[in-house]
């Protein structure tokens, strides 16, 4: 167990513990459910109070908090805030209703979204009591924030296995390298890929981490700062630049998080991992990704043809926002009349992956029918 | 032909063509050297005059000016302008000699900055009258500036005969992507990578680029803005697509620079042209080397474990500066303490290119030593 600071104020952060805090809690003292706004992240920790069903909606279309199993979590609690303020509404059910409507459509290709609103559904269907629904619902909704931590931590002591083998071996720190935020803020707590490092640091097993920026949304900043908060030592570096370091052998292992996993084992993941995946390939570097077994897509035989891919708006790529003396800042990087493409993610194919760790254990590409009974 | 217009002020601005406007030249009105100042693009197009050797070493070591061809002029002219002011001096050989120490240290590792100095020196060697040295050597460097518009106009035509075939094969407009600017603004005119693509908008043979950002010092703003002046449509990616766009066939072909090709055709380049070069292979895409001979290293029989490769700041990684408003401007992309490591360059085993389009002609990398008569 090591403390955490907050890098900001005196607040305690302690992300990686889970008991200090999460990325989304009920607060019991203050009986509000609160949220770490990512907006600010990295250079600000502001942590908001999430009071309506309305402020959720608002916190997962604006991007207060993002990464499929948070956003799962933090519908189920905006269900639950809906069914509060629809004991106040003459016409309850029309209400709720409406308020689900609006829920459900926050982003309208997370998977997650759906999964959590649906579950919650059923789990108070047949229920009559609106008081009832209430507390059932605020119960899953806290179960569901420790299955999502419990999972990722599953994850991590999986994925410390590789970890310890590959130090036991080399007797050095191990160089881990890592493309995106697959980390604690896209989760409830300890994220995905990140969990292997933050068991790592826990157990005292030495590592360093590469950090890919992430064009152009520069997630990396994101999961550079988790692992600062946490003690990790890491190191960013451009996008470009993990080919060269696997040439120079300065990279002992990859792992990525991933959006979907097709049942032939192709990786849906932050654009970008591709590249990455084909450099350790022709470097005879171990590839993982770490994901939940629910992030398998068995309705897809294989990804790089069927998975759709988002595009998104050129000037995430045209513009980028920093900081300038504390102010959060967007500056142009092209000149006018300049045109951009901007796609979300690419599909590593199965072959070039060495193995799923998943909450469940760790399976190669080619065992993953078996391994989970398809 | 096509007319190119500045994008600032009312200047007539003609890269490609090169009769109204290369990187460097002698205004024959004023009598001066003039250059671009490459230090506002794209965000300004500056025009400076160089009247000293001491304004040209500070173009060179801070950059007005980039790239080998262009440093190599520039140094040669540098040599002129010495040579003019010493004939002011009290003690003339003393003040020249201080004068080429200072110019010959500008930039530590541009291999062509002491070439073209040493190639002035060798041209007036033995002439001891002074008029007659300065004289020799303006000849000189404005027949060098020819020698390399006409060096990279040759690539270009040699590289146009790929694209051609391209476009005779898929009858439609051909995708190249090309990575970090190896373009006219690299050299004295027309670029290496560039060069094909100047030449086959000069025939209307259509073609389309991605231009990749090129983290850290985004050079893709250059490329992209040359290709804007030139009428060539061009589209703007981070470095992380081009490996989807290839999986999705809408890459036909690739076209990079290169800063050093060993004997055995392995290429240093910007760093991630390795990663490019993996995902072109990997969808069967050809991937061409531009580059004018004398940036073959005969005397390294390999690239991947001999060619030293540039650390750079840091800073570059951590802070991007772009425009805010017309100002130019920084910000930090990091929060406080984050470390960073900036790689320059990586190195592309041969296996990897299709072939190289020098000045002379294409060869394969395993041809290379018989074209070159090595």
């Amino acid at each position: 167990m090591f403390p955490v600071k907050a890098t900001t104020g005196n607040l305690l952060f302690m992300i990686y513990n889970g008991k200090k805090l999460r990325t989304i809690w009920f607060d019991t003292d203050e009986n509000v459910v609160k949220i770490i706004d990512q907006r600010y992240l990295p250079f600000e920790m502001v942590i908001e109070s999430i009071t309506t069903c309305d402020e959720m909606c608002r916190a997962i279309t604006d991007m207060y908090l993002r990464g499929a199993p948070l956003i799962g979590v933090a519908a189920a609690y905006g269900v639950w805030l809906a069914l509060l303020e629809c004991a106040n509404s003459s016409n309850p059910q029309e209400a709720f209703r409406t308020s689900m409507e609006r829920l459900s459509t926050t982003r309208p290709t997370a998977v997650n979204l759906l999964w959590a609103i649906n579950r919650v559904m059923r789990a108070i269907d047949g229920v009559s009591d609106l008081k009832e629904r209430t507390t059932i619902t605020f119960k899953l909704a806290g179960e569901m924030a420790d299955e999502d931590a419990d999972i990722c931590r599953s994850i991590g002591e999986h994925g410390l296995t590789i970890i310890e083998n590959l130090y036991r071996k080399l007797g050095r720190p191990i160089q881990v390298l890592t493309h995106c935020n697959a980390g604690a803020l896209a989760t409830v707590d300890y994220g995905t890929a990140t969990s292997p490092m933050y068991i790592a640091r826990e157990r005292n097993i030495p590592i360093h981490v590469w950090v890919d920026e992430t064009r152009p949304r520069n997630q990396g900043r994101l999961t550079s700062w988790e692992l600062q908060q946490a003690d990790i030592d890491n190191t960013v570096i451009c996008d470009n630049t993990g080919g060269y370091l696997m040439q120079q052998g300065k990279v002992d292992m990859v792992i990525v998080g991933t959006d979907r996993v097709t049942a032939n084992g192709d990786v849906a993941n932050k654009i970008g991992t591709y590249l990455k995946a084909l450099a350790a390939h022709d470097n005879d570097i171990p590839f993982y990704v770490a994901l939940p077994s629910p992030t398998i897509d068995w309705s897809l035989e294989e990804g790089v043809s069927s998975i759709p891919i988002e595009e998104r708006s050129p000037e995430e790529v045209l513009a980028i926002d920093g900081d300038i003396d504390g102010k959060r800042s967007s500056v142009r990087l092209f000149s006018s009349g300049i045109k951009a493409k901007n796609y979300g993610f690419d599909i590593t194919p199965a072959r070039l992956v060495t193995g799923f760790i998943t909450e469940k254990g760790i399976c190669k590409p080619n065992e993953l029918k078996t391994f989970f009974g398809r």
